[in-house]
C-alpha cells in the first residue's frame, strides 16, 4: 500500500483505529469458510462518515475493500481479496432506538443480533431473523446475506424486515434509502437492493428495522418418522394449513444416526426423519394452534409425536437438533455445508435424488434445515486430506447444485454466495439478470473496490 | 408513427392486437388521475416473446411505451406520453398455477386482483395486497405501484408477497428475477426492484406471488373518539401489543361529516374520530384477540367500542368506510387525493399540522386510511373551475408534503409517484439515491422508453 495511502486511512479513522501490523490484521482475514486472505491494513470504523472517507481513500489508490461484522459467514464474503483493506464495524455497535409504537429499531450494523433481540424484548417486541449464530453475528451480516433462521418460515427474512438504511457506495457517497414506516414506494427499492449484496454495492452504516411483537407464548413438538418421504409429506400438509408454525425444521436418516453417537437422542428405533415443529400466538390459542398442526403433521409414515410439556422438554426437543452442527465437525474432518432450498413440495423428490448421489459418488451426505421453508442444508463430510474423496465430493457438490436447479429451486437460502458458490450462480440466474445486475453494481462500485470477486462470477 | 413501425407492431400482435384509429386509442390513454393523452397506437399482447417484440420495435424507433392494466391507477403512471404506444395486458389474463403446498400462485399481469382472490380460496389462501379497487385492478399494476390496501398492516404489500418475475427491458430482452420458494439470496434483489418502478425499468410477463393461508375467522370492531388524539393513541397502543389487527382503518373529523350528508352512519354525537379494526386467527382465538386490542383501543376519549355480532353488522360497520370514497366524489367537483404516510407515533402530530393547513388555507381537507401502517389518504376538496381555490390548493398541497416528510415520512405508501408526485420526490428522496435510480434506469432502458418521465423528476 503506498504510504500516502495508509497515512489517509490512519487519518481516517483516527489514533488507534488502523492495524497494518500482518500479526495484527491476520485475524481479520477469515470467515467461517475457513477461507484466509492477509488484509493489508484493518480500519476500525466508528461512525458514518469514517467509513465514507476510508471508502474514498480506497477508491482514489483502487484498494479493494471488505467490511466485516465478526466473521461468522460461511461463503468466504468477508475474506478480503489479496493487498485488500477490511473495515471492521465491531466499533460501531450502538442500538440507537427502539420505538415501539412505530414497531422499529434504528442500529448501527456493528450490533449483535442477540443484543438487538435482548433490547426489543424489554419492550415486548423481537427482529425476525434469527441465524444459528445469533449470540455472536452482527445485523450489518445479517443484511449482507440477507441471513435467516428457523423463524423465517412465519415471519420472513431481513429483506421482508428492514425498512431502510444508511450506507455508503464504492466512491465513497453516503446515501440514504427506504423510510421510517412499514410502507412506502416513492424510488426505486433500493433497500432490498443492498440487502444481500454482500458488501458488493454499498457498506451499510445504519439500519432501520421493521420490529415484531413478541408472541405470548409457544408450544414445541417433535414428530418422528419412518422416512424422509413421510416426513415430508407432512410438511408439505402442514404449510397447506391456516396455521402458519414459526419453525419447522427437520433432520433426515443421516443427521439422526450422526447425534446418536455423540447423545442420548430419544428417538425412537426405526425414526428415518425428524421433524421439530413450533407455533406461537397468544396463551390461550397456541394449544389450538399446535393441535392443528399436530393434526397435519400426523400420516402413516408418523412414528411418534411428542408435545413438550416445559421449558426443560422443549431444551430436550431443540437437544436433538441443536446437537448436529457440533456433531457434524467432530466426526468429519471438514463439512462442504450448502444451504440450497427447493419447494416444500419437492423435498422428498430432493432428498431422495442426495440419497443416489451419496451411493453414486461414495460421499456421506447429511441433510437438515429449515423445511417450512424448503431450505435444506446440505452436508457433504470428507476428509480434506484424501484428494481422491476431494475430487469425488467436488463432483458431487456440482450434480447436487445441478438438481436444485432442476427442482425449481435456489442454491442459497440464508448463506449467501460470496466465494463459495460463485462459481455456480450461473446455473441458475438468468443471463441478462445476471448482465443487469453486474451493470447495477458498476452504478454503485465504478472502480470495484467493493468486495470484488462475491457474489457473482467475472463477466 | 413511421409506417414501418406500425408494421412492425402488427406484425409483433397479430391481426387484431393493434388499435391506430384514434377514436379507438382514446379510452386507453387515461388513468384514473383523470389525466388523458392520445396514445398513437394500443398493442393487446397476449404473451412474453408479443411484449419483447413491441418493445424492440419501439426501442428501434425510440417511441415512448406505457403499460397498461386496468387503468385505475390515481397518478397518471399509465397515461400515455405524446406520441407513445400504449401495451394493454388486459388479454394476458391467465392464472397458470395455485399450488398450495408450496403456498405460491403463478400469474399473467392482466389477472384481476380479485380473480386471483377466487382462484386462491379455492385451495385455503389468498395474496395480501388488497386495493380498494381489487374488483377491476390487475395483478400487473398492483406490483407496478406496490400497491396494498387494509390488511397490509399485518400481511405486507406485494414486495413482501412476490417471490420472482419475468419481465422484459426497454432493449427487449426477456430476464426471470426472484425464485420459486420464500427464501433466496443468490444474485442482488431484482424482483423488489422491478416493484414499485411503475413500468419504467421494465414490462412484467409473469409473477410467481407467495400465498397465505386464509383465516378461519374474522372479528371486527368500530371505536369512536371523542378527537384524533385519542384515536391516535389508541392507534400506537393498538401497534405496541403482541395481536397485530388484519386492518386498522381510521376516519377523521372531517370524513365522518362528509359521510353523515348522505347516509345514517349510525355514530354516536360527538365523534371525532372513528377506528375499524378487524382481527384474523383460529376460530377459537379471534373473540380473545378481538378483546385484547378492544382493551388497547380504550382510553379517555373512547366514545363507544362497537363488536360486530354478524355478517350484517360487519358490512353495516365497514359501510361508513366504504361510503367515503364515493361521498366525497359527490361532495366536490375535484378531490386531490394523496396517499402520504408518516410514522404511527406521528400522526395526531400530522392531523394537527392538516388542520392547520386547512384553516390557513382556506381548503377543505378530508383525511382517513390505514392507520396501523401510518397510511393517511389527505383529501383537498377543491373546484378546479375556481383558480383562486386551486392556486391555494397547490400551496397547501407543498406544504403538506414539507409536513409528512419533516415528520419522518414519505409522500406515497400505495399510489405511487407516476405524474402527479413526480415533481415533490426529491423532497424526500437522497439526491445520491436518487442519481442511483436515474443510473440503474439507463440500464435497464438505456433508450429511455418505458414509460419516461414517470416516477422521477428529470436529472
Amino acid at each position: 500500500m503506498p504510504e500516502a495511502a495508509r497515512q489517509a486511512l490512519a487519518d481516517a479513522v483516527g489514533a488507534g483505529g488502523l492495524l497494518t501490523d500482518p500479526a495484527d490484521c491476520w485475524p481479520y482475514g477469515y470467515d467461517n469458510s475457513r477461507r484466509q486472505c492477509l488484509p493489508q491494513a484493518v480500519a476500525f470504523v466508528t461512525d458514518a462518515e469514517q467509513v465514507a472517507a476510508v471508502v474514498r481513500v480506497c477508491n482514489a489508490h483502487r484498494i479493494p475493500l471488505t467490511a466485516r461484522g465478526l466473521g461468522t459467514g460461511t461463503t468466504g464474503a468477508t475474506v478480503p481479496e489479496p493487498g485488500g483493506v477490511v473495515v471492521s464495524f465491531e466499533r460501531m455497535s450502538r442500538i440507537l432506538a427502539i420505538d415501539p409504537a412505530n414497531r422499529l429499531a434504528v442500529v448501527e450494523p456493528g450490533v449483535v443480533n442477540d443484543d438487538l433481540q435482548r433490547a426489543a424484548a424489554e419492550h415486548g417486541f423481537f427482529w425476525p431473523p434469527d441465524p444459528t449464530s445469533a449470540a455472536v453475528c452482527t445485523i450489518g451480516g445479517n443484511l449482507a446475506y440477507n441471513a435467516a433462521g428457523p423463524k423465517a418460515v412465519k415471519y420472513g427474512t431481513p429483506r421482508e424486515n428492514t425498512l431502510g438504511l444508511e450506507a455508503v457506495t464504492g466512491t465513497g457517497e453516503r446515501l440514504r434509502t427506504g423510510v421510517m414506516t412499514s410502507k412506502g414506494v416513492v424510488g426505486y427499492d433500493l433497500t432490498r437492493l443492498i440487502i444481500g449484496s454482500e458488501g458488493t454495492l454499498a457498506l451499510v452504516t445504519r439500519a432501520t428495522l421493521k420490529l415484531t411483537p413478541l408472541p405470548e407464548a409457544k408450544r414445541t413438538l417433535r414428530a418422528t418418522y419412518r422416512d424422509i418421504h413421510s416426513a415430508a409429506a407432512a410438511v408439505a400438509a402442514i404449510m397447506a394449513q391456516p396455521i402458519t408454525p414459526c419453525a419447522l425444521e427437520f433432520m433426515d436418516a443421516a443427521a439422526i444416526d450422526m447425534v446418536r453417537r455423540f447423545s442420548d437422542l430419544g428417538v425412537p428405533d426405526g425414526t428415518g426423519a425428524l421433524l421439530m415443529i413450533e407455533v406461537d400466538g397468544p396463551a390461550d390459542c397456541v394449544d389450538a394452534a399446535a393441535e392443528d398442526v399436530g393434526a397435519a403433521a400426523r400420516n402413516d409414515g408418523l412414528i411418534e409425536l411428542a408435545v413438550a410439556a416445559d421449558k426443560d422438554e422443549i431444551a430436550a426437543l431443540w437437544r436433538t437438533r441443536k446437537a448436529l452442527s457440533p456433531a457434524l465437525r467432530h466426526v468429519a474432518p471438514k463439512k462442504i455445508n450448502e444451504d440450497v432450498v427447493v419447494p416444500v413440495a419437492r423435498i422428498a423428490t430432493f432428498i431422495d435424488g442426495l440419497e443416489h448421489l451419496s451411493r453414486e459418488h461414495a460421499i456421506t451426505i447429511v441433510n437438515f434445515g429449515h423445511a417450512g421453508n424448503g431450505n435444506i442444508h446440505v452436508n457433504l463430510l470428507v476428509n480434506p486430506d484424501d484428494p481422491d474423496e476431494m475430487a469425488r465430493a467436488a463432483v458431487c457438490l456440482s450434480a447436487v447444485f445441478d438438481l436444485v436447479v432442476e427442482l425449481g429451486g435456489t442454491l442459497s437460502g440464508e448463506h449467501g454466495v460470496g466465494l463459495e458458490k460463485r462459481d455456480f450462480v450461473d446455473r441458475e440466474l438468468d443471463p441478462v439478470a445476471m448482465d443487469l445486475m453486474r451493470a447495477i453494481k458498476r452504478q454503485f462500485d465504478p472502480n470495484g473496490i467493493l468486495n470484488p470477486g462475491k457474489g457473482l462470477p467475472p463477466a
